[in-house]
């Protein structure tokens, strides 16, 4: 197994949803969970198609299951060759993330001791990202067979509507686990028709009205002339073959996914038949070869690498593989659900997640696809206009869950009726993550235009529901009552550090762009005052609930009080797990931990994070040491972040702990539930403990810096940054950090290492010693 | 439609699920619901087997779904013939309940116009309980046609494990109604093979172990050799024809049954196999025939009509046939769920239904099948001993819910967690209605040795269960504190007048059982006195609890309490719905109507019918006005005995009102869940209204008594009873009762109609003028 491989070796039922999603194929168009082809009793398969949601029959807005592309069955002497109905001699696949395919090798063996070896490659075409390709070939080994091939499309698919167990414990039953919860369907057929060499699948979702049309085409390396055939939402070639003993037959299966988001609804069919005809007269291996070639131009400008440590580098690539497949430029109006493109899971919501945790990796290494994110804030500013405007404030107020238009999609209950759930209302901070995200975007980028165009709508109707949102007492400060930070044990508290601060700094960026386009955009800035009715007043006032929004209190040691009376909650001793990891005191969980210090995730050590600029190394240092034992990392979202800090203040000793608990978090399944989709803001964590972690790299003052440390056992680390169009190749080792800079020639950049400017020229190798 | 035949004409996906339980073909031994053989999106098919119980991955013990027979698919040209692949041009299914099949006549018509008919008759064999047979025409109406034929056996089927719908409403949409439900898995599969000329699948329950085997062949009338095709748990024949329009092609598929409770584990497949090799050597004619002739001699026995209305025969041959297929004679161990062997709804449990509703039809008119229920509780009287003694009581208690073994499987929880469910501690009335059962059947029988080998030790086991179980009070009285009785809207009362009155009977009856063994079998009372450590002592302590057990009161009009401190319950007005059937009073339901009079169903009504010595023809009406106008009749139990009751009081202005709710209960759907099975009890109440109703008949001092009275548009109504081994036919119309008594010769009966003797020789038409 290399550092850019996924291995799975056996088939193994207890194990198998985590594999699905772990070899999800994609290409931020759409993501196809790595089920059997042929599927398995207690099999979660799925493809998602970016920005196809649906609120038919669900409590809450999904992300929708969409037909099945992979679907191929194949049918040895009658026996259906699957891990139920024949026996699987030997299994192995491999995700191969260079090329983001995955393939197969499973020899099954029916009752009769007849072997039949099963070869597939698939992917999900990064070239083309309406292509989807399946390879299979097949050999008798044994014996002379004959072997039906199925082939098609499978619109039967549901999503699930998770219910709970209580009072029973979730079944540990592999094949029922699914049985378990309710389904919902979000699919009317519209066509199912065969045509000169392949079929073609419509459907529409019911609420939503989207159109999405599936054509396919299968060939087989023999001469037979395949049938169709239909059964309720499915339709198929079927090859009748007859295959000797050791001969290898081969099947090819192309399929085209478009929808009403991409092409005029009434288009939809035509343009995948039509564009189906296209790739398969250029035929498999050369859309294969056409895939191969743009992922390695994605990882060129990606890839990081952990010298002496192939484990940490496929785990970090494989962190890198998730993001690369759940998002690209092509679409402005989606974002990255909490699970990405691999799974129900969250049904394909957008958190802060996004900009937190997820944009650095994007504005660094893919700015583009950071451009179409936040621009995905822009289209949905209407949306985040009724949000602020149906709980009574001004301007604009994005949504804890963000689906299809910016409304607020969180649920007011567990679907059980028995828990409220407040984000929705409470966890307002995911405002300030979208300037967070803007600011550095443009920062990184030097794409003014963005933000002249877009963001400063965004940061403006945005200050204008934090001056609204800002409560006014008596000594003429301002306060945020009843709020929830990123540590969600503590619901419905008065002025959480990690928001004031947040809403502090969005104020002060809001009044420093209108101040930056005065000078530079005149008028655009005046067309855009208009539009919304602004005025220089309003900014003014902004800039003062900034100076006068009430900051928490700090101890003499420099901590800050997480929030208004945390320091009196009661202190639990915390026990380790057998990974050292912290555990839930006895008695309690996470719904009554509210009356206690423990944290569910950094909440004031993630604010030193976001705003590195506002406190000293002492306030850093002072602050995680206070709360990092305190701190119990039920999210996934946790580790990372304090491994990030324990590096910046000087005190690494759990740094690595950290990263491996982040980076593998769904390749050794540590929450348990990455059978249910990716947890794809680790993901992004895991990029960030590399890069700003290990590599030390921060921007401070608009100015790239690195301060690298390496855990004694790595030899070495390298990664690239897009910076201003350029492209910066860093790596460090123990004693030096050597850097190349790929620029126009004459361009030079000027960058602080360990405090120290360097200046680096185009394209010349820049070695700095470290001591 | 004749008299004997339910229809249905095109096919509605709203009223799918309800068919398929109306159209449930059966022998007792197993029920198959009348699912299309293809399936449907939303169907529920099922086949239950009866005794074949598991607990294995569900929160109660379920009837296991056993694998389907039925399943037949026809691919025509490749499109697969179901009423969404395919478009319906013309459907109709007939149930002939005369001979217990079940035909179809669907016409399919694909998207080019291409008309293929398909004829399917079906029929579980009453003349071989383990022997389902299926035959299927296939015409190609208009086109020369590829035809794939498959046929097999299919164990892919769950049970559904209902959970609650809270917050949201259940779904409407009939294709996801059953998505909604989680799953439960009960069978292994063990073996799956194809043999000469079959295929045959073997599945063993996971909890309880029992082996499952069917043993599957289809023969089609055309040269073809068909292939063996297996995937998952489906193992079938696929025939590939080649057919001329206007042709016909059929195919026979015969199906033998067995489980390890047929015959030894080992054996089953192998008994399977054989006997469906000695079937299909005779051939489907004659295994139809031989059906035919079965079913024939069942309605010999049993036939009811009413002449003057088609619709109501109808009616009542439909309860019949229900009954009829919900058991037979040959296993002493399973008895009748409340849904038969139709739907899982109530899991296959039986309830006090079987003794107070269904038993008085078996009793009548098949005795061998009334015997083997009663035996079933004989061989369940240690679960009722466990019962007893888990509660901390002596003898035995029977179980609300009984399913193998005995022992009360009534959820102490509804499946959300919410409601505490109290009927398997507290609606004790079950075990009286045992006694009720058994002494009914001896009575009608003559069958003493019944009495004396099982009844005896049921009467007396039980009776300790009383005799402990009554609570004493300083008065030297006896009382039942904290019991349910048949009306489930007051939980915890005290001195039920329902089962204090049925627990002094019942005392009575084990004591009278007990001086009549003495006199006629005291060796073998000796014997099981010194089994069960019984003494003369206790007998005569049971007459004495009987005697001093506290009756309720009475009112001066001879209504009786239906509870301690009934009367001071609130009084609330009762608002009738369009069919005059009355509704629950606004912002009122089943669960917050304690605090009033009104009751779910007849209590004291029921009381004064089932105990029809006890009571005056002044009390029993005085107790039906008072409490007629009170009842909601929210159970599909009550309407029957209101019926009966207002005949016998002499107000019957309701009885054909309650006639044709009960009677049609299933038929129109009026509880609104036929579709999850038939309401068997109510089948039983409609044979009782019909017979102890209209045709005024009851067993009195051990006498057949008849007060016959018909409504005005009825012309005659006919019936047959069994009695003593001999058989009654009995007709009545406005003016005259007809009896004709088919005994050995020189046997006479005499009867008492309208309270006048009557001496019926064998053989001979008696004519009894009615005025």
């Amino acid at each position: 197994m290399t550092a850019w491989q996924i291995v799975e070796d056996g088939f193994d039922p207890v194990l198998a949803n985590t594999n699905e999603t772990l070899f999800t194929t994609g290409n931020g168009y759409l993501g196809t969970r790595g089920a059997l082809e042929e599927g398995h009793e207690g099999a979660l398969p799925g493809t998602f198609l970016r920005g196809v949601f649906d609120h038919h029959d669900c409590a809450v807005i999904d992300l929708v299951k969409a037909p099945d592309w992979v679907a191929l069955e194949i049918v040895v002497n009658g026996v259906r060759l699957d891990v139920t109905t024949a026996s699987v001699v030997r299994h192995r696949r491999v995700l191969d993330m260079r090329e983001g395919s995955l393939s197969r090798e499973t020899v099954f063996s029916d009752s009769e001791g007849r072997r039949t070896r099963v070869e597939t490659i698939r992917f999900v075409s990064s070239a083309d990202e309406h292509l989807c390709c399946l390879r299979a070939r097949i050999t008798p080994e044994n014996h002379t067979a004959s072997i039906d091939v199925h082939s098609g499309i499978d619109a039967t698919r549901h999503n699930l509507d998770r219910r709970p167990f209580y009072p029973e414990p979730p079944p540990a039953d592999p094949q029922m686990k699914w049985h378990k919860w309710a389904k919902s369907r979000h699919l009317d057929e519209v066509a199912r028709t065969g045509f000169a060499d392949g079929v073609y699948l419509e459907t529409r979702t019911i609420g939503t009205g989207i159109t999405i049309g599936y054509a396919a085409c299968t060939t087989v390396s023999a001469p037979v002339e395949p049938e169709i055939a239909q059964r309720y939402k499915q339709i198929e070639q079927v090859s009748r073959l007859r295959v000797a003993a050791g001969e290898t037959i081969s099947v090819e299966k192309l399929v085209t996914i478009y929808t009403s988001r991409d092409v005029a609804a009434e288009n939809v069919g035509r343009t995948a038949r039509d564009e189906l005809r296209r790739h398969r007269d250029t035929g498999f291996t050369a859309c294969q070869e056409r895939n191969r070639a743009a992922w390695a131009a994605r990882w060129a400008d990606s890839d990081v690498t952990i010298d002496g440590d192939t484990d940490a580098t496929r785990m970090v690539r494989f962190s890198i593989y998730e993001l690369l497949i759940a998002a690209n430029a092509s679409d402005q109006r989606v974002n990255i659900g909490a699970n990405a493109l691999t799974g129900e899971r969250y049904r394909g919501h957008a958190f802060w997640d996004t900009e937190v945790f997820m944009l650095p990796f994007f504005i660094y290494t893919q700015p583009e696809t950071a451009r179409a994110l936040l621009l995905y804030r822009y289209h949905t500013l209407d949306g985040a206009r009724q949000n602020a405007r149906e709980t009574g404030f001004r301007g604009a107020r994005y949504a804890w869950e963000s689906a299809d238009t910016g409304v607020e999609e969180t649920p007011k209950w567990t679907i059980d009726g028995t828990h409220r759930i407040w984000m929705g209302e409470e966890e307002i901070h995911i405002t300030s993550a979208v300037a967070y995200g803007l600011v550095a975007y443009v920062a990184a980028t030097g794409d003014h235009a963005l933000m002249t165009d877009f963001g400063a709508e965004i940061l403006f109707e945005t200050s204008r529901f934090w001056a609204d949102r800002l409560e006014a007492t008596p000594d003429g400060r301002y306060v945020l009552s009843r709020v929830v930070g990123p540590d969600e044990f503590h619901e419905h508290v008065d002025n959480n550090a990690y928001t004031n601060y947040l809403v502090r700094w969005h104020l002060q960026q809001a009044a420093r762009v209108y101040a930056e386009l005065s000078d530079s955009n005149a008028r655009e800035l005046k067309a855009l005052s208009e539009r919304i009715g602004l005025t220089r007043d309003e900014v003014e006032d902004w800039l003062d609930k900034a100076e006068q929004t009430r900051l928490p209190a700090v101890t003499d040691d420099g901590v800050i009080e997480q929030f208004d009376g945390y320091f009196e909650l009661a202190t639990l001793p915390v026990e380790h797990d057998d990974n050292d990891m912290p555990m839930y005191p006895p008695g309690h969980h996470h719904y009554n931990l509210a009356g206690t210090k423990l944290l569910k995730q950094a909440d004031v050590v993630m604010l030193t994070y976001v705003l590195p600029d506002e406190f000293s190394d002492e306030a850093k240092l002072a602050n995680y040491e206070y709360y990092e034992p305190l701190t119990l990392h039920k999210s996934s979202l946790s580790p990372a972040t304090h491994s990030i800090m324990s590096i910046e203040v000087g005190d690494p000793g759990r740094a690595v702990q950290y990263f491996r608990r982040a980076a593998s978090v769904d390749l050794v399944d540590n929450q348990g539930n990455t059978e249910e989709g990716i947890h794809i803001a680790s993901a992004g964590g895991t990029w960030q403990m590399l890069v700003n972690g290990f590599g030390g790299f921060r921007v401070r003052n608009g100015q790239m810096t690195f301060k690298p440390w390496l855990p004694p056992d790595w030899k070495a680390i390298a990664f690239r940054l897009k910076w201003h169009g350029n492209a910066l190749s860093v790596s460090a080792n123990h004693t030096a950090a050597t850097f190349v800079l790929s620029a126009p020639e004459g361009h030079r950049e000027t960058i602080l290492v360990h405090g120290r400017e360097v200046v680096l020229p185009a394209d010349t190798e820049v070695v700095v010693r470290l001591d």
